[in-house]
């Protein structure tokens, strides 16, 4: 794939500071005032009209086979057609809005198909989604929670040989921007034997990539480490919005369910494999006397090249910071090389038992804090379950998360001689309980 | 709603000795020799064709319009309009089906319509399921496994309190019929510290009622208690295959993932609340100590007659029993009356925290076993985890399921003065591991 920092657009936007410079060109799906959703890739600051630029002709072959797979406003279609229709369709973008194209007065021209990103455009979800996972990969998330209630062993015995993961409630998946209703529930009070019920009192953020999957698998046909890169689609920012006090009481003994069941947030810009190709790594080197991981994980190529590169960072704006206009308060600046397990591995895993993976399926990572202060990726870490509240600013102290709170996720990829890519922002505001 | 034992229909093989006598009318989704599935109703022996029907003009008002629902061979659509359209289709039905009704002859002039079952017809999932929850709710099976791994102490402090459920996995829903192939996966064998990868060794069934959503909610717009059964649009078998082995390994601390994400089986025809209303019972009172549900769970009505009287039945037919003619082992006979909360409960807790349910969404109600010996809905608890294997009358024994043996579930409703009903069949046959 074309993928060289001194390639520059036409497009002014895209050339310079820009989470969307012409290396990128995520997908997604917007509306304009009410209009139907339909696809668009972001440049610079304006989204590229899909659906117009296929009507007027300006993709052929395999590229115009891609867009179509998008009409209706969902990109499912479009993921199951796998590697080859997204590396045409990114090919035939970059001839486009390469500086020196020659379809630039054609583009122009019909300006309407270069709409402000920032202006009346809204994100919606990328695809309808027909089941979604969360993974448990960061291991210094795993460590860091499990130390909070098994001091001397916070690994249980299974992590270092499972990509534990368990299946998360697809309907109340947002894109960036949805409100989030502080949740009510059950709940244990300290030292209590009986529960109450009343709104959340710990609410909690998580940092996460999301996973979008491309070509799924039949029931019964598992997908191998080697073919799995080939079947994820794309990535985006997850925030898995966690009510730690429900979820204290409820998971025993069958895992998380409405403290996590409430609402999830994704970033809406689906950034491909291609994109994020100069971002690769190793996968990070296993200490030592950690477990080879089971033949059906282990892939030469995936451990070679299967990590990421990807720096995270997770802001927190209160009402009051708002007020005083104070710059956003920075809760985590973490990275996805604290990851586990690669992607490449939760594809694996998770169909080994034969179970069927969809276009559009979302996976989430886990949370992915780093080991250090600064780097953890919940306030369940931060603030070592409320027991050391962080100062802001603003004067204000924060244990968990109040109304009025925002939390806004982004992430950057920056590498010596390659454009810096980023992903857009996951946001969402903590609305009071009804 | 009429229901009366002593309507008869002048379909034949609709009154005696059937699982779908007038008063069922079950609905469902079914394909003839490779044509689009279509939405029919079971009476007797027969499908009767609704798509056919509506175009014959048998359906006016209400009716019509909920049939109309059904076009595209899924039910979702005609789940969320809720009570008030599936009561008009029933009305109809009946006064169709009716001994002595005046449209017999316009009926059998087109007899395509009323399509024999057993034949050519193959059944589908009834509709689209964006979520899966699978309940905890049979307190015996919760008390059963509870003891094999707690002895002193087998019902964790939540119970009581919380509906628990998690998340399961929607893609691999199947109609009965389905074949269930062996999955593989990591387990760790007796006494050793390094799992193991390879065929599940430990296969096993769970009984469970399933429970079909019908008008969804709001995200953030709980469905309080007194709401909730009306947003249920009927009743089906579930089977909960599950894989032991990888569950006791994987399942710490997040809950079961690929244990169960293999295959789970509905029947396919769904029992509305209107055939069931003769047998709903008083949910049964808590024992002398057990705590009153928190407000949101409580309800008069549903403490009244929340509960069901449903016999439940699993057969167990393997390779050898087939092959000798010998009569399918009955495994388990137990009652919807062990579920500690009701239906309607578990939709109000569901949804409590803001959570959006869907029309189409699927419950199970987790392993419904009775206290005794006979009752008991899994084979974990029937072998005592493995310790004590049955004989069958073929010679051979069984710890858990082997390749060729074939799980049947049953549901029968029976009371005096009321014409019985059954659920029809949840079937799956157990195919080696790939």
């Amino acid at each position: 794939m074309t993928q060289n920092s001194i390639t520059r657009s036409w497009v002014a936007s895209a050339n310079g500071h820009t989470e969307f410079p012409l290396q990128n060109l995520p997908l997604g799906v917007f509306s304009v005032e009410g209009s139907a959703p339909r696809a668009g890739v972001a440049i610079g600051e304006h989204i590229f009209d899909l659906q117009v630029a296929l009507e007027a002709g300006l993709f052929d072959g395999v590229a115009r086979s891609a867009v179509e797979a998008m009409r209706g406003g969902q990109l499912n279609a479009f993921f199951e057609l796998g590697r080859d229709a997204r590396v045409a369709l990114r090919e035939r973008l970059l001839e486009l809005f390469s500086e020196g194209s020659t379809h630039r007065g054609n583009i122009e021209a019909q300006g309407a198909k270069l709409l402000p990103l920032a202006a009346d455009c809204q994100l919606h979800l990328p695809a309808r989604i027909s089941d979604y996972t969360d993974f448990y990969v960061g291991i210094e998330h795993a460590q860091n929670v499990g130390k909070l209630f098994r001091p001397d062993n916070p690994l249980l015995p299974n992590y270092k040989h499972v990509p534990i993961g368990y299946h998360g409630r697809a309907s109340t998946v947002r894109a960036s921007g949805a409100d989030v209703r502080r949740p009510k529930g059950q709940t244990l009070p300290a030292g209590a034997t009986e529960p109450t019920f009343g709104p959340c009192a710990r609410l909690d953020y998580e940092l996460e990539l999301g996973i979008w999957i491309g070509q799924g698998n039949e029931m019964g046909e598992p997908i191998a480490i080697g073919d799995a890169a080939e079947h994820i689609a794309g990535f985006c920012l997850l925030n898995d919005w966690s009510a730690r006090d429900i979820q204290a009481w409820e998971y025993q003994p069958l895992g998380p369910f409405l403290s996590k069941s409430f609402i999830t947030s994704v970033s809406p810009w689906v950034v491909t494999a291609e994109a994020l190709a100069p971002f690769r790594t190793a996968q990070p080197a296993r200490p030592q006397g950690d477990p080879q991981p089971l033949p059906y994980l282990l892939d030469k190529r995936d451990q070679d090249g299967g990590g990421f590169d990807i720096e995270l960072e997770v802001l927190l704006l209160t009402e009051k910071m708002r007020e005083q206009n104070l710059p956003a308060h920075r809760l985590t600046l973490s990275n996805t090389r604290y990851m586990y397990w690669t992607v490449a591995q939760m594809v694996a895993h998770h169909s080994v038992n034969g179970c069927q993976l969809q276009a559009g399926d979302l996976f989430g990572s886990g949370t992915l804090s780093g080991p250090e202060n600064g780097q953890f990726g919940s306030l369940l870490e931060i603030t070592e379950g409320g027991k050391k509240p962080i100062e802001l600013a603003s004067g204000e102290v924060r244990k968990f998360l109040e109304d009025g709170d925002e939390i806004i996720l982004r992430a950057r990829c920056a590498r010596e001689g390659f454009a810096s890519i980023g992903f857009g922002e996951c946001r969402g505001t903590v609305l009071a309980a009804r």
